[in-house]
C-alpha cells in the first residue's frame, strides 16, 4: 500500500488526547484550548486532565498534588548512579543523561510490561516516571556544573519546585508562573515524532520506561525537539538594534533559515508564541524589547522581499526569551521541554496500551533479486 | 488517509537490506538467503554485508575483524557504572540493563546527531555500539550473578568471545559455531517493530544511541521480542515423553497458545527453525530427542483436532534448545537475540539516515468538540 513519504498525513490511530488545527492557529488538550489551560490552570491540573480525561475536583487536586510531590524523590540506587551518569554524559548534556537515568529508574522500580499490568498500574508507573524527570534533569545539570543536586521539596508546586531544584532558590511567583505556563503549553502538540515513538514502543507491550526513553531519544533529534536556545543565539548574533535589518536581509536573500521563525503546521501565528510574547512583555526589559523588534523587522523584511510568504515566530522564539528571563540556563531549555512533554507521552502511552495491536508497518525490498548464491570465501 | 490498524502492510520505506517472504518460508539479508549465510559465513562477514552492502574481501575481513575486536573494550566511565546499573536493574535483567548502559555509552562517546555527521562517522558510532553490546550484556549478567565481568579477548571471533565473556571458558568450536549460526540468523527479519522504532528515532536526526536504545525498548515488549526461554519452559512443563500427548491435547482443546509454535508471517516451516533443528540434531541427546518428539506430536495432534490449520515451530523453539545446549543461561536468551539484532538495527539506521525525511504520521482526534471553555477552578 503506497503512502506519502515519512507517513505524512497517514492516520495511525484515533485519539481523544488533543489535536493541532494549524490553519486556525489553535491546539487543544482533550476538549480545552491548551493556551486557555496555560493561562488559567496549574501544571498539575493539566497533568491530571491528560492522564484521566477530566480536570480535577478540589479534592482530587489536593490528592494529586500531594501524590506527585511525594514521587519526586529518587530511589537510592538511582541517586547514587547520577554522578557517574552526569560525568559520562558530560559533553552530551542533561537530555542524554535523562535518557540513561530514566531507563535506570524504570529498571530500579521494576516496571513491568504494559500488557502484563492493568490500567491503574500503568498510570502508577507513568506518574512515577514523570514526577522524577525534573529531579533527574536538575540533578544532572547541577552535577555537570560541579554542584550538589538539591533535594526536591514536597511543599512547592511542580514548576516552583523545578526552578528551586535548579537554582537552590525558591523562585518569585511571577517567574514560577511564567515557567509553569510554558510547561503547560509544551505538554503535548499533536502527533509528533517522539509521541509516535512512545506509542510504537508501547504497542509492543514493553514497559513504560522503554517507551519514555525512546521518546526522549526522538525528542533529541534536531528535526524534532528543536532548540529554544537557538533563537536566543540568533538574538546574540544580531547583537544590537541597528544590526537587525542588515543581518536579517542577508539571511533572507541568502535563502537561509532564521531560527525561531516558521513552523511546518501553523499557517498563522503559533498560539504558543503569542502567549509567550505576552508573558515576556509583562516582564519587559531590554531583551524583550530587542526580541519584539527583531520579530517585527523579520516580518517587514519578508513582506518586502518574499511577498505572500507568511512566516511567524514559532514556539522557540519567545520560549527562549521567557526561560532566559526566568533564570534557566540555555543548556536546560530543551531538557525543560522534555520535562513537560513526558506528561503528554504518558497520556499517549496509556491510550496506546488500551489497544493491543502492535504498530508494525512494512518496507518494500528494492535491492537485487534474492536469493543469489552466497559466494564462497575468497 | 485511512490505513489498516497497526499500519499492517503499509509500506513506510524502500529498503535494500532484506525481506521476509513468508509464503515461501524464506528470508534474506541483502540478496543472500539468511540461512545460507548462517551456514557458510562468519558473524563478522554478515555484519560487514549488512552495513556496507558487500561481503568482505580477504583483506577487508581481516581489517573488520581486527577493528570490531578492538572496539569490544568498554570506556572506563561505562565500566565503572556497570555495577550500579546491574544492581539497580536486578529484577528487570540484562535487557533493561543494556538499555541503560548503551544509552550511557553513546553519551560517554559523545555520539552526535546523525544529521550532523557524515555516513562514515555514523558507521563508526554504530560499529562501536554494536561491538560493546556483548561486553555490556555479559558483564551485566555476571554482575547480576555476583561474579566479576570478564574482559573481552581480541583474539577470538565475535561468537566465541561472547561465550567466553559469559562463562570465562573459551568454548569448543562446535558450540561457538552453533551460537554464531543462531546469531547470524537473528541479525534481521524484515521490518519488525524494533527496527521500525530505530528508524523513526533516526529520522529525527537523533544520535545512534538514541535510536538503538529505543529499539532495545521495543524488543523488550512481549508482542515483539518473544522469549526463546518460554519454549524451554514448555518442555519443562511437559516433563516426560509420556505426558506429551495429554499435555498438548489439553492446551489445543482449551484454545491455548503453545509457546514456540506459530508465526504471524510464515505459512510454511520457519526457515530459522529448520536450521536450528538441524544444528540441535548434530548435538543430539535427551533434550533434543524430547524436543523433536514434542514438535512431531504437536503437529500430529493439530492435524487431528484442527485439520487444515498449519502450525509449525517458530524460531523460539529450537533457538531455546540450541542455546541451552551451548551453555547459555535462560535469562540471556532474549539479550542474546538483542546482541545480534543490533547489527540489523544499525544497518537500518544507516539506511534511514540517508533519507532526511522525518517519519511522522498523524492521529485522528475523536474526542469531544474543542474548544470548550475551561471551567473555573471549583
Amino acid at each position: 500500500m503506497p503512502v506519502p513519504r515519512g507517513l505524512a498525513g497517514v492516520v495511525v490511530t484515533d485519539t481523544v488526547l488533543g489535536d493541532v488545527r494549524g490553519r486556525e492557529g489553535f491546539y487543544h488538550y482533550r476538549q480545552y484550548s491548551a493556551v486557555d489551560l496555560a493561562m488559567t490552570r496549574s501544571f498539575e491540573d493539566v497533568w491530571h486532565l491528560m492522564l484521566r480525561g477530566e480536570l480535577p475536583t478540589i479534592a482530587e487536586r489536593a490528592h494529586f498534588l500531594e501524590r506527585t510531590a511525594r514521587l519526586r524523590r529518587l530511589p537510592t540506587e538511582v541517586r547514587e548512579a547520577l554522578p557517574a551518569i552526569a560525568r559520562a554524559s558530560g559533553p552530551s548534556g542533561p537530555l542524554a543523561g535523562v535518557r540513561t537515568a530514566l531507563s535506570l529508574f524504570g529498571a530500579a522500580k521494576g516496571f513491568r510490561p504494559l500488557y502484563d499490568i492493568d490500567a491503574r498500574a500503568r498510570e502508577d508507573d507513568l506518574l512515577a516516571a514523570s514526577a522524577v524527570v525534573p529531579t533527574l534533569l536538575t540533578a544532572l545539570h547541577r552535577l555537570g556544573e560541579g554542584e550538589e543536586p538539591i533535594e526536591p521539596r514536597e511543599d512547592l508546586p511542580y514548576a516552583a519546585n523545578y526552578l528551586y531544584m535548579l537554582t537552590g532558590q525558591v523562585p518569585d511567583a511571577r517567574r514560577a508562573r511564567a515557567v509553569e505556563r510554558y510547561l503547560i503549553s509544551t505538554v503535548d502538540h499533536g502527533f509528533n515524532a517522539s509521541t509516535f515513538t512512545s506509542r510504537v514502543i508501547a504497542s509492543t507491550g514493553a514497559d513504560a520506561a522503554a517507551a519514555l526513553v525512546g521518546a526522549v531519544g526522538a525528542l533529541s533529534g534536531p528535526l524534532h525537539g528543536g532548540a529554544p536556545s537557538r533563537a536566543l543565539d540568533t538574538l546574540d548574533a544580531i547583537g544590537t538594534p541597528d544590526r537587525i535589518a542588515p543581518w536579517i536581509r542577508e539571511r533572507v536573500l541568502g535563502g537561509e533559515r532564521i531560527m525561531g521563525f516558521g513552523h511546518p503546521v501553523y499557517r498563522t501565528e503559533d498560539p504558543r508564541s503569542r502567549m509567550l510574547r505576552t508573558i515576556a512583555e509583562e516582564f519587559g526589559g531590554e531583551l524583550v524589547d530587542f526580541a519584539v523588534r527583531v520579530e517585527r523587522q523579520v516580518e517587514e523584511i519578508l513582506a518586502e522581499l518574499k511577498p505572500g510568504r507568511e512566516l511567524h515566530t514559532n514556539v522557540e522564539f519567545y520560549a527562549g526569551v521567557v526561560m532566559e528571563l526566568c533564570g534557566l540556563p540555555r543548556s536546560m531549555f530543551t531538557p525543560t521541554f522534555a520535562a513537560a512533554r513526558v506528561v503528554g507521552w504518558s497520556a499517549n502511552i496509556l491510550e496506546q496500551a488500551d489497544d493491543s495491536k502492535i504498530i508494525r508497518p512494512s518496507a518494500r525490498y528494492v535491492g537485487p533479486e534474492a536469493p543469489r548464491p552466497v559466494p564462497t570465501v575468497d
